[in-house]
């Protein structure tokens, strides 16, 4: 059974304990996450997130910077006025270069994926600090409190080290 | 105080009680879910995932077209090999159409979006349908399992609409 299948089957027991009611869109804390699509990573749980919070925004390392199109919709449209970025330890965006990802999806795939900026890094706090910075040097992002942390994936723990 | 100070004040009590071990970081069950940044919708919840299990990627509208690059990482170097794509009922990207958040930008930022796709679409099950569509004519993707679901957000209950 694949992983559709048994989602399927999860879900039919979530429906008989679904009880939140109507929710409205706009997420009532105001505040759009920026965190990284790792398994181990659960940012609902992480930061106490009750559904209807907040937007949660996931991609690979959390970069901020590949989100630019999703933050715009949630400030302009869904009225979020602070942003937080997480990127964390043991990150597998710490594990390659982009130009050797490039060469893997050439040769394995036949694909040019030269326009792709996959946005690896060699420093999780490095990291963080380029993409606060570049969220508030943008002129797409409102002037809005944006703070960075770093997520021990070992210990639960967030580390404040941009703001 | 502002969400990321209750978002520090939430993880430390995560901390005390964070018993996950450690976990690998290639998904354990070897899929790439895509769902919308909404705040009313938490893919963890709703398909019964773990700490380990799966790679959540989440943007507006949870427009798989937009996550080429995610989906490729987790592919081509954590191993995945499923994809579920989950848009959901009442979403905001029912709410505008590109043109006018263009507009939008460019009138209260005084900034030009003209090349960022915001991917607003007009029906949440043709969208879906579009996406897994995309993703299986994608050379940029292997040719894995996929499939489309809309999450209802009234009643928890995702039902399948491609694959």
């Amino acid at each position: 059974m694949g992983a559709a299948a048994e989602f399927e089957a999860a879900n039919e027991q979530y429906v008989q304990v679904f009880n939140q009611g109507e929710l409205p869109m706009p997420p009532s804390r105001k505040v759009a996450i920026v965190a990284c699509m790792d398994a181990r990573v659960d940012p609902a749980k992480e930061l106490g997130l009750s559904k209807g919070d907040a937007h949660v925004i996931r991609n690979a390392g959390g970069r901020a910077i590949a989100s630019i199109r999703d933050l715009i919709i949630s400030q302009q449209l869904l009225g979020t006025r602070e942003i937080v970025v997480i990127h964390h330890t043991d990150c597998g965006m710490l594990t390659f270069k982009d130009d050797e990802l490039k060469a893997k999806v050439k040769s394995e795939l036949g694909q040019n994926a030269d326009n792709i900026a996959f946005l690896s890094f060699s420093d999780v706090e490095q990291s963080v600090v380029e993409d606060v910075d570049a969220l508030k040097k943008s002129g797409l992002i409102l002037d809005v409190p944006i703070t960075g942390y770093v997520y021990d994936v070992k210990t639960g723990k967030i580390s404040k080290v941009a703001s």
